[in-house]
């Protein structure tokens, strides 16, 4: 019975994010769903990211949080175009309230669209959007470990951002074990090594960046 | 309708929890439900409780993870009963989970349990499993910005554990705003600072876990 009521709102969120994902194709709109726990990242890799790109590609930004318009601050002092979702306590995004929020942000102008999901490993992944595709973002504070103990998403997502390297030094993780966990789970995974705070390994995640929305033009 | 099926989830959950409570009761056993984003540190903060606790106290812990038994394997080697429980795929721990743990999991003997919950911030804090408590552990590497972004726990739990404080040197982590935000959700938070790496701060800790035991029995 429970298995039954979640598999039907799977099957509703799937219908209306075929949706969302017809409206982004007549954008040529590249749609990145970034998932990850909370923390590791996301929104610093988003500013990053921005700067990088700035007026070379349009970027927009859909944040999701469960609480505060935190993230949407951060973004909108970057000069991008950004909204807000506040899912009051629900652990996860899903199509409807992208559909929703889509109504107050326009994408005429916009090469790529960014939805940061909520600070959370587990949930969002069975949860389409849309997207083109997943990514997820670990810290490597969180430790090598994580993603046999969380596998869902690293099967869902195209693209894992190794995020934090400037902290390898004083933890004991190996990204090599990173890295060998999660190909064993998902072999066609792209992997950036990164560190937002010193802007290593951003040079190439920009350039893969900017390739996504080349090839969709 | 969606919110219907999940308040009748809560209910029946809530019912089965509070057979656990009164179970947990009759053996005077003083249990903790340990929350926390992954890679928090839960698992490392309870090898090293168990160890300061060798011999003092008797330690009992159900190990909850998506997927994998290494957490129950780090746990064993401590010498501390243990038994894991695998969610294969479920984001939380619930109480029917802990009741069917128990029938392999004997309590006689044991002054204090630890549920270490999945790894995630959201939706534990929703499920009652028959605790005394709920402890939520963040690390500093997650950044100052969670208590508002995710109220909910740090609504619940009476205790907060503040980990990693090692790495305060090599991030923009502040512990005063982590802390005041907490005490504004929670102004009953109790609140530890420990770096589970370098052993700081885990005195006080195994002293107030301690006092938790004599208080029980």
């Amino acid at each position: 019975m429970k298995i039954k009521v979640v598999s039907n709102i799977l099957k509703a969120n799937d219908s209306i994010a075929e949706e969302n994902r017809q409206l982004f194709k007549n954008n040529k709109l590249f749609v990145m769903n970034l998932i990850s726990s909370p923390g590791a990242g996301k929104t610093s890799l988003l500013e990053r990211t921005i700067k990088a790109c700035n007026g070379k590609i349009s970027i927009g930004v859909i944040e999701g949080d469960i609480a505060t318009t935190r993230d949407a601050e951060r973004i909108e002092k970057t000069g991008a175009r950004v909204i807000q979702i506040n899912t009051n306590g629900a652990c996860h995004l899903d199509s409807n309230m992208i559909r929703t929020s889509l109504q107050n942000f326009p994408l005429n102008g916009l090469d790529i669209l960014f939805i940061e999901n909520v600070g959370n490993l587990v949930c969002p992944a069975n949860f389409h959007l849309g997207e083109d595709i997943k990514a997820v973002v670990l810290s490597i504070a969180e430790g090598e470990d994580k993603p046999k103990k969380y596998p869902g998403i690293f099967r869902e997502a195209r693209v894992l951002i190794i995020n934090k390297i400037d902290l390898l030094p004083y933890t004991d993780c190996s990204i090599d074990k990173i890295k060998n966990e999660s190909l064993e789970i998902n072999p066609d995974l792209n992997i950036f090594e990164v560190s937002c705070r010193s802007g290593d390994g951003l040079d190439r995640w920009c350039n893969w960046v900017k390739a996504q929305k080349e090839e969709k033009k």
